[in-house]
């Protein structure tokens, strides 16, 4: 079995669905994966642990989420040199605004990578641009999921012209019945 | 020497000239106390190391201070049973209001006992609150210091009726000036 | 039977389900508690009674709930000397942030140690953290539920390597249908 | 001596120099007031006692100002009948915004009726305003107050179109220097 | 037929689901009204018209409700010299935060007395307050109405104490179902 | 078949339920447009074409739609000297506030017309208006479009007067089931 | 004499600084405008006048500017058919954020197409795309300043390559000694 | 010479003294780097072609700083498939929030790996970090960063034991001096 390059890491399990979406988009891009629950605050050391060994683990990259007093992308920051991905959870009465500025707000030294709240997808694609920087394999793979992206904004405005707006508001409304 | 009761850590010294006024707060309660720079980020094993040794070292509790995505009273609350107070220190482009948000919005489990931005001197009264929940004498002095503060209030309400709103103006100006 | 030492008060009787989690919380701990309604504007004078004789009544710590402009905390906390937790609870077009801001930016002299919006659990741990601050048998008892909190983390941790991410969903699912 | 009509109290004597406009201004509507010091949290008691004795002592509003988590509006409000209205000081890091929804946010009974963020000269004119609502002899000097604004909007409007924009500024440049 | 005191508008007929609290509360206090529907953007002169005419009408008091950009009590307030009461709704994406600031944050010289957010009822509570302000009898009612809700609060601490915690949610839940 | 004046171009087809709103208005006016599903991030080739050529197509205006960080707006005013009106839309956990700061807070030189969020009627209006800038016909129909505001005010105003508040509301509960 | 094309008004001539910048840019531009103080609270009937008589006078299109509860371009827009476009002004302790929203905000019906706060500049390009979009020479110049811009930048980029980070610093400080 | 390996790209040259925080990082670390101006909405062709250009001319990561509207990270993430590092720059009245979201609220698809407001130093540790993912010689230079940031805090914590409060106060004091 391949050792996994990317770690991905939640502070609950309730975040799980929102982080499948990373999940899903690591298999896309053929990366291979390890998917952790662990929690800054009630398993401080199993988050330690976790961080520390990750770069003897062979991992090259972690992504961590966490909603409300989101610390846990930054304890792992604190102790790891790999770079850490924040996904800030949407969760909670101010809507995962308190999960980015824990994770962006970082002080100098100790960066988080912070994506938009609940990004979970981006966060994916971000760890595949990083392995990619240096890998031209993985890279080429981001080219053409952007230029999949681009062609279904074509696709769809080439069926907006067709429909006219008003056939396509009701194929829209039929897609989601 | 008397063994400290409270420990006052903060993330940086540049926070220093605002805990200053904890320090002084404690000082006028005769509560012992020590004074740690440390930080979650940049210094993880010493923070971890000085939580857990709280106890045993005899703290009965610990403000903690910090800014930016202030994760250091949440770091120290997670690894041990005292009270842990967070005082949001005022810095950056967010005045605080990011290192608010990072202590106050703690997940289940873990509390972090939050003051004001800036609020180091309600801090110490606090811990002095704390302390006092189960022991009299030192809830006395709060009583006491309650008290003071009534006076000098009613003292300044007594001036301003005696001088008018000009002349107190006028004296403010002279005290700053 | 057992006194009170802690009091949990609230603004409206609204607040009784979210604080119903603290109520579970100090009986966890075993505790001795007290419920009351009372408001800092619809009943001043019941209010200030309550606050007044908080001490005497053997009382260690208030845990005052409330929404919106949520004065409670912060009026009781001007009539006693002993410690208060501020729940700021989630309420109207704000969501509670109207009540954060109304309990944590107390003025220098009365402090009021805020938890996370609707954080009535984190206000009952860390009600028996300030009473664990002097009462080595409390603090065990804090001690023992933040392992229980680090054990729930590695279980799930453990359960989600055995099920792998489709299948912990479908189970999540599961437990939730 | 005539009686007062109006009250203006302040959580803190800080507060002075903003609530001077507010004096200046009953001053130029002729409506006899008084100014007092009290806080809401370090004076409970000399708050209580002047909210209480308010109509007694003839007062038909009061103004009440604070800053931070500006409880003194609405604690007043809580022991009076009298229209009470809160004026926002921007102080501390959140720029008056605490103080603001401190204020605003008062929960259905209690009213109080905000006013801009330092908005001392605007709590004047309403406190004529409520006065002139059933008394037509300060209602026309209410008028009268509006007339002259208009008019100086219209002397600005008449210099700016004769010295143009240059010559306008020029002549504020002056009037600063 | 008696005139009305208290002019009610609103900047658009779904205003008026909440607006109703207020119209019931001056029922309540038993002060005559009138409800309007006008608009400060759409139809400006049947404002203005209204502004104007409202002294000559007999109004004391104005109350103007608006949502998102809410301009309806600044603009009766530029043309009338009443005292007029701002509701800022809540409806949009801002949940009312933009109607809230367009209210309160008036410029010198033409206050808006602003409640909460959706504060229907402390508006008519407010109006019946500028009227008592100077008429005993309405204060009188205004006194007997904050006396009812002090005796509602301790029913329902009363009912609490006897209750239970559990006893009372339940009689809740079955008061809701 | 006339040459499109409005160019409507939204970021994703998830947006056009909201912009069916702009289509409809400018149907009303009869000004003639098309509409466009483009992406500043996705398809920034189609967008660049889009803009470049909207002058020689004979585009007198463009509407631009998109949430969260809303860059479409922009990225089409960079590269066309026609005037470009932004409509942030509310999607996400921030309500549409990240989409109206991309827009609305656009550096010298480059501006993006921005509307409310969700507020595509406003920009098809402001599209007519634009266009009646120099058009008299066209500011005709925008003159009595408004109008017509108007006098619905007046109508919902008259039947208030007629039906009471209890009447209105009742018919407004009918109307909706 | 030429005309005007663009009216500038502003609620205060505390604006007059900030709004210099949209005359200097009218001015590049070539096209005639008038400058204009008014208030829509101090002197509403002015402010009615000036937007009732914009159409018949030769105006095209209205810049308004306005700070906190900012209602200037909203209440002229209410009165006139021309595009309006509103300049939020940073002034008081919301820093312009309530004049955004209460210019952005309007309900469906009155547009205002709002800029950045103190945006002055970009209302007059904005100004210059509104004439331009059915006039071709005025489109022309909006082009060419666009290119310029460009060029501007460009020239930037290359003086960065030439000096390096240094010695651009350098020259950078020199030129603001 | 050798290759550069991080581009830095910057929305204006008033953005180069937060930036030079980067540039004296990256130096730090020995990467080879290249610091450019270009501008998403003023230059946006100069913008593309260096996005299109970058891995051909042998980047691995980019570092784009914008402040406001700031489009520009988004912009050539869209561009290319290298992993883009955003920092929002603190300018104007919203202190770099609307950068922030501007920045970090990419929609699915393009994420940029947003840091602190002001994050330049961050943003090159990032880049670095990056690289060092899958380059184990520079993945050592962070470890051994991390490991002198943890020693310069000991060695702070160390001399504010030594010196007391006040005399470490008395220091930096000194030190400023």
């Amino acid at each position: 079995m391949t050792k996994p390059l990317v770690g991905i890491v939640m502070g609950s399990d309730s975040d799980l669905p929102v982080m499948k979406e990373a999940v899903d988009m690591l298999e896309k891009f053929g990366l291979p994966y390890e998917v952790r629950i662990s929690s800054a605050h009630r398993a401080p050391e199993l988050t330690a642990e976790y961080a520390r060994s990750a770069v003897e683990r062979g991992l090259a990259v972690i992504i961590a989420a966490a909603g409300v007093a989101a610390h846990l992308p930054g304890v792992i920051a604190a102790q790891t040199p790999l770079p850490v991905i924040g996904v800030p959870i949407k969760s909670g009465p101010l809507s995962g605004v308190d999960a980015l500025y824990s994770m962006v707000q970082m002080p100098p030294g100790i960066p988080v990578a912070t994506v938009a709240i609940n990004g979970a997808r981006n966060a994916a694609i971000l760890a595949a641009q990083i392995i990619g920087a240096t890998n031209p394999e993985v890279r080429e793979k981001v080219l053409r999921y952007k230029e999949e992206l681009a062609r279904a904004v074509e696709e769809r405005a080439r069926r907006l012209q067709e429909l006219g707006v008003a056939g396509y508001l009701e194929q829209m409304g039929g897609a989601r019945g």
